[in-house]
């Protein structure tokens, strides 16, 4: 293997939306899960669950729920639940009660699942696969929740998609190195203000001409734009009727 | 690069803990940090910082509170932040204030943190080096909060040491397939008891051959065992006064 060639991989990924028919063989499905389990967990606790949707009814409903159709067709539908109910079942028999409900273990748990969905997303990729990560689950948690029959003690944070790539789809270009990496102690926007504005010119730039200059907005009106609604009111909600984030 | 050498490297992962003196080069740094912000981000958002640590003072301050030596010895110490300050600021000009005290926004700013450590990791690995994530900055996080001077819409979320690795670490069994990847709805532990049962001892076995006999937990007793244990509590207290989990 060439010295820097994961990290090429790496720097190369894009988000994948289309995927041809073609499924994923069992054995893949299975590579892909133990690569997504060998990332680090905090305290060895592996505190989350993969759930692979395959059921034609299951997927409908989630694509209703993400609006994103690629959920529905094609791809494999790999779904990262934060998990601490085998825990909790296996300290029952130790009479040793857990405590789950700490916003220490919503951290862990979300970490945990995290950390494995990137390297299941990196394994894919490294095979010549698509993928597409899809946080549009949470448009609707207790639907997500009824349809996978999610236990209390734990949570979905998103879904992956993973297949047989139909479309190239293209890099799309990150914050400037010196606004995200900071040395010794936090640098505020300031310090950064130029690279920001230079980068929003080339998001923009890169929107016009994929579509015809029908969009030009930056990253910052796009993020500013999209954190300014309040979005997904009932995850706080839903979290706690889990069992998270309690006191 | 042979078919499956990115999957072979993932399965390959274990946690190294001593490092030589040898310093990590600046474009290292900087080649990591790329494959990092490659990771998949939730709308583009990219709501994390890394802060890179090579002040000996704050090293050593951060290893008194993880207790763990590499923080301070030896490696690169990176320290992930989930970080929506500088949308916030951004948005001032804007006129559009963000919503990032919601649950939602903690989920995205500790998942896209975590997506980008966990490229940072698989990079560093695929060209020699050893890394170890150190969740136990968390111990004291309003302390890392005044020594890497994170301000409000900012916290840390953990660290990762990176470097020449000076042990060969070992291989850590994960959990059982089964009992970590189920299909259309989540199956309860009764359905896979006997992996883990079999897990268990293996686990036992492990730490037995490993510490000559002076240790021989098993998985479930070691989990359980910690999560027994209320620990962290403030955890919340310190999130919250940074701006988030609020209404």
């Amino acid at each position: 293997m060439e010295k820097y060639a994961v990290i090429d991989l790496l720097k190369n990924h894009r988000s994948i939306r289309k995927f041809t028919d073609e499924k994923l063989p069992d054995e893949t499905i299975r590579m892909l899960v133990e690569a997504a389990q060998s990332a680090s967990t905090s305290s060895y606790v592996q505190a989350y669950t993969i759930i692979g949707v395959t059921d034609p009814e299951k997927k409908k409903a989630l694509k209703e729920i993400s609006t994103q159709p690629y959920v529905e067709n094609n791809g494999h539908l790999f779904v990262f639940v934060a998990d601490y109910r085998r825990h909790r079942d296996l300290s029952e028999e130790k009479d040793a009660p857990i405590n789950f409900h700490l916003t220490e273990q919503f951290i862990v748990g979300t970490v945990d699942a995290a950390l494995a969905a990137q390297n299941l997303a990196v394994a894919a990729e490294s095979i010549g696969l698509g993928i597409c990560y899809i946080g549009s689950l949470r448009n609707d948690m207790a639907k997500v929740i009824e349809i996978l029959e999610l236990p209390e003690g734990t949570f979905p944070l998103f879904g992956m998609v993973a297949g047989f790539p139909a479309h190239e789809g293209s890099v799309k270009e990150r914050l400037p190195f010196e606004a995200v990496y900071h040395e010794n102690t936090y640098q505020h926007l300031d310090e950064t203000k130029e690279e920001i504005e230079d980068y929003d010119e080339r998001v923009s730039a890169y929107y016009k001409e994929r579509t015809g200059g029908k969009r030009d907005d930056s990253w910052s009106d796009q993020v500013v734009g999209m954190l300014n609604k309040k979005q997904r009111l009932d995850v706080d909600e839903v979290v706690k009727k889990q069992g998270f984030l309690g006191q």
